[in-house]
């Protein structure tokens, strides 16, 4: 069975998560729906990143194995055709060779966190940005982000129902942009690592967040970090302004 | 009565335009209502730009007329308030002088256009840009965009239904941007001008596409105008990548 990657987009908002579950909409199950409108069976497919509720994808690779030699182009049209109109699109679709998977091939996921900062609520927007009142101070956040980049125990920021083995992760790059975008102040967490534990970059930017409207201190990230314990955590912020942009592979199957 | 003078956001989709309908929602009906809140009476709002269905607004102005006083702060925040759920957003809001008028005030309007170029259907982007397939040529939309700067008779480029007294305008500024964003090629239109006709943004730069595309010759776009003829206009392409980014007074109220 030939196999295929897919580089898919989607707006996570009416969506359950990546994850096919029974009773809700989920991305998974929209584009398995459309596999079964190509070649009627079943389709099971694996995504690099099992994004949750609300949280966006504009990278998400997946795999799926077809029954027939679909040229690329005409499969990822045929998707297209079959997705509407739910908020999913196949961005690029590439043979891969049959024992490439899209989660356990993955050497690198890049997430992106945007905070606009402004009184007024979105309209444009609106579910796609976490939007604060307060003034953020970047060089604060920037240094209480400093303390979580390397290898460590993030106990603190990950979910109590997270099933990773090990809370050990290393965070390659947390790198704050701090912009002027069309509706205001905005400001832009990137975060990359190998692997992100359950609701890890919503933890940090939480936490971060707290740092910048001055209620934490730059070193209680420090601190909050080497207690290894959820509840020294910060709020965690909502999934409206995560975007899983992108997925790093030994060799790149989209160029 | 004080006079206050509203920046005003909004996302065009559920709306047939600013301008108050008798049956269908309107920008301006849904303002009207949030004032009806707070002062209960028949309130009647001026805007600089009657936008049509699906057009946005980024710096929409208008303004409005209270019995009581109110710190400019405190009228925004209960605007915001009672505007809610719908995606419109009081941005921001100054107490301007009574012989003041968001309208007839206004010495400049600035607008901007967003085409995304790829196959893939939108999702995070639906309803906030044009998707075109093919890929744009921006010079030779630039060579075509030139011959429309200036003073000129746009009797080709605005709609039979345009109500506008006269068909000359000067188009200030044509500015054609390419950038890379998250969701792929874009080509930004952006068009300043002390005043458009009814459908003029959307006119010009739906034949513009059609340069861009190579269906269209440069050259072709000076002898659309010189007909000064509606039916030697290009196809008017989509509200949903038009936004109404600014308006210009003599002294900008806002700072």
């Amino acid at each position: 069975m030939p196999r295929y990657a897919l580089l898919v987009e989607y707006d996570g908002g009416p969506f359950s998560g990546w994850q096919r579950q029974t009773d809700h909409p989920s991305v998974q199950a929209v584009i398995e729906r459309a596999l079964a409108r190509l070649e009627p069976r079943a389709h099971t497919i694996a995504a690099a990143g099992r994004t949750d509720a609300g949280v966006h994808g504009r990278g998400q690779v997946a795999h799926c194995d077809m029954d027939k030699d679909w040229t690329p182009f005409r499969l990822s049209e045929a998707l297209n055709h079959h997705l509407r109109p739910d908020p999913v699109a196949i961005r690029d679709c590439v043979r891969v060779p049959d024992d490439w998977h899209a989660r356990f091939s993955a050497i690198e996921r890049r997430y992106l966190y945007r905070v606009l900062v402004r009184r007024a609520p979105c309209t444009l927007e609106a579910g796609q940005v976490w939007r604060v009142k307060t003034p953020l101070d970047i060089d604060a956040m920037r240094q209480g982000a400093a303390s979580l980049v390397g290898a460590h125990d993030f106990t603190t920021f990950r979910s109590t129902m997270c099933q990773a083995r090990s809370p050990v992760k290393t965070m390659d790059e947390i790198r704050i942009e701090s912009l002027v975008s069309h509706a205001g102040p905005e400001v832009r967490f990137h975060l990359r690592a190998r692997s992100f534990l359950h609701n890890q970059v919503r933890s940090i930017v939480g936490t971060l967040e707290r740092v910048g409207a001055g209620a934490w201190a730059p070193d209680d990230v420090a601190r909050a970090l080497a207690a290894r314990n959820r509840a020294a955590c910060g709020p965690v912020c909502p999934p409206d302004g995560l975007y899983l942009m992108g997925v790093g592979y030994p060799e790149d199957p989209f160029v």
